[in-house]
């Protein structure tokens, strides 16, 4: 992955010279810039950026840049986000009982492809457990109920406190998240099967096949307390015909799902997604 | 496009056995098949058959085979639809203001990529009259409001009749027609500016803005009384990305638009696209 | 998967009354068609068929089934293979040091996605040794050096035949089978990185890179003697941009290698490939 | 489109500071950047940079730019372009006899879709004289042979000296224009027929019909003198099956050409487009 860098994140009201003023603050400090991606929203008056710049020889030791990042934020009236490239996220993965985003999600991990640790999987059924094993990874079995929800989450709010987990990703987790759980932990990267905002819910194959579609779909969003609602990371498809039957749809669906939330989990880790108004800028 | 070919299309009951009589009674006629193409629903027990072979040589007279087709229906307890490829269907295209799918369709028309004579062009503006007389096509202007739209759907079956037409297409009409009309006149085609069934009805594509999706589409279907809910017959899509404004998705959607209809209305002319409850199976 | 069924595979000289003469076959032996495909290569003068029905209830008793249909081929002048959906077929997978494919394939299987087992892994390093362990497979480290390749492969084939293999796929297998191996053993698939014809040969990826194309490409293809050149089955594609580097397109390339090789896999596990004049039928 | 911008395409030796610098360049004299988009290729040392900003306000007048642009280049040791977004670049298309890329493109520079003037259509064939009598677009009727080549192609680049050409376009130009046309006239974008590098020169849809491959595709780059061997800029691609004779590839190819062409042509003409080294980078 090269030399470590440093990621800024920083969405602030536009103005003329934004650019300039953070590009300039880079420079002033010996900073040698890697990338520089912005996108304004003009009918929303918002500025963002990110900027990546070597580590090395950078004038503000490592420890002092956060905070020298939050006072550049304040004096643009925005917010920062800071991140080093070899600091490697600790996430966990929520599974039902499917195991092919799973295993897809672990092996990225292992072969580095995907920038992470993962130290903890959490599950309502024990299927998976043997394949955790295999990975050498923590398996947590908590079963929901509808009587045991409130505190199966806080057993999981805890688990993920004690694992000091940065980040969820429902991988084909089969359960809604209430929304005191998300408030707690807010960052969460879901998995849907389908295109969306089409067959929102449950059963998305079942009803795409019901109405005949020629294209299925899965979505890669941030989980929000409205259902399927969350800003979208990424969309793929891929293409069916009538001869395909539910299952068929199923199996194929697999793989779209494998893909988009893999890449929508590595824009993340590489901190290219950044989130305003309930859409995604993906700095690609 | 080679020598004339018979295609008959057949939908009934299934049962054992159907296939072989179908190709039986091709070869005992003396038929060379060149296409045949079988679905069977088995949770609807309906069986749907393509079948394509040379009209020269065979032993049952070209103005006799409709007839004969119908008793070969009959006593399978089905349907049949028998067409010549050298028959070029004709075919009305209903605009508005945006010329992309008209011009698309006209030059494929031209050029012999879409088998099919187009007569008659049908707006609600007059706008596109000057593209259809470079193309040396009849166009029909009729204005319609809501006091009118009934007196207007008179004078447009009126037109469809007068001009023999067998099929319309709606290529960027940005009227409603009745239900009324649509028993009347039942074989239309219609292009809808979205991934069906996401974002049916109005302005799909500020709509698909405001959600922040990854990709657009754009879905040919026949249409029915229920808006945007017939059988669909070709989907395509675009990636889009936060930097796409309404109007890049507009212009985008363009190019989804004229592809999706061009690539249905092909699978109808050449008779591949069979329609049963609801779906459409398509033999290509 | 369903009930069982036989799949019948024919290519023949191409004549009139085939269609007819094949699904009549099945149909007064009391075979209910579950699919029939067809395909006449007119230049060629070649009809290729592909013919599925239930095995249950069929008039030709299983073990009579194979001298049957032989003696159909022979009357048509053809050649013909047949095969029972029940039976999974064998399968050895081939496999240097990169992981991706293996596993995919591995964990395919085991969701019997892919109707095959997977009885051996063969490979000229040990690294994925392990992972064959977790799943249970026998790994046969055979190290092939330029001196040792004749002999290295006499215990490949001694491997095949020990494990009754009659397919092999090369997922990401960096060695070149000779000539004299593939008479003894013609069965077998490869995954190439790269969009054939373009990038034949070695480090496909470097030269893309070089070369600056804005889309790679997976090609997975039956074996010949002649490198890359043999029956392709599928491909797949992935955009690439100025900003990927060649790891990035190595990367990327790993997602189309591993679908383009299990979708081909599938095709013809489920007997749906067809070989002819070098070039394949796919009856997808 | 907007208020009208000023575009700077920079490429410079790679140091540090650089974004800075140019993104401070721009503040300084109060410009508003709408857009910054910058790459560095590091095995290369080159830094490439694309700066957009409103031209309104900017504190260089537009008459002085291109001089300070230039200044600004020379300290850096790099190159520079500069550009107005409301400066409809003049562009001449060569085509044969095939209409397809050639009503397309007119169609899009009609409606705005092209931010274009095309004051010219060159031919060695007069078959598309009439449809660019109906776009109201001077035709030139060149015709060229082996001996009458060299003249030919004096004639021509007279035309375009007269016509105030910047840009030419071959749209399905079935002629290879020499070494000495490019020296005179080197900014030519060209549509091949196929997933360059695979199949260059001629024929490609019966290459790779003959190849069986299962994807064709289009390639739009810069002409260089090694025929098919320019930077390439966009690449589309289109699915064929065993069902598809040589003459489907050419239909479906192109709707394939059509849409590489136009979207090389928009990312060119939006200056969306840097060369270097053999390769583009494309800032879309």
């Amino acid at each position: 992955m090269g030399a470590a860098t440093v990621i800024l994140q920083l969405i602030c009201p536009d103005r003329s010279g934004l650019v300039s003023d953070l590009a300039g603050w880079v420079a002033a400090n010996g900073g040698n810039i890697r990338h520089a991606d912005h996108h304004t929203d003009a009918g929303a008056g918002v500025f963002l950026s990110r900027i990546e710049w070597d580590l090395a020889g950078f004038g503000i030791p490592r420890a002092a840049l956060p905070a020298a990042a939050a006072a550049l934020a304040e004096r643009l009236k925005g917010q920062a986000q800071l991140h080093f490239s070899d600091e490697l996220p600790r996430v966990a993965i929520f599974v039902s009982k499917q195991s092919h985003c799973l295993l897809d999600l672990l092996w990225r991990a292992r072969s580095g492809e995907l920038p992470m640790q993962v130290p903890l999987v959490v599950s309502n059924h024990s299927d998976l457990e043997p394949l955790c094993s295999d990975f050498g990874v923590a398996f947590a079995h908590v079963p929901v109920t509808a009587d045991t929800k409130s505190a199966a989450e806080d057993r999981m709010l805890a688990l993920l406190e004690e694992h000091q987990i940065e980040l969820a990703v429902l991988a084909k987790y089969m359960q809604v998240l209430s929304g005191s759980f998300l408030e707690r932990f807010p960052d969460v990267i879901n998995i849907h099967h389908s295109f969306l905002p089409a067959f929102k819910g449950a059963q998305p194959y079942h009803r795409a096949w019901e109405r005949g579609v020629k294209l299925i779909g899965a979505t890669a969003h941030y989980v929000t307390e409205d259902l399927d609602d969350g800003p979208i990371i990424e969309q793929t498809i891929a293409h069916v015909s009538h001869r395909d039957e539910v299952e068929d749809l199923i199996r194929r669906g697999r793989d779209t799902e494998r893909l988009a939330l893999a890449r929508a989990l590595r824009l993340h880790l590489r901190r290219q997604v950044m989130v305003y108004r309930g859409r995604t800028a993906v700095f690609a």
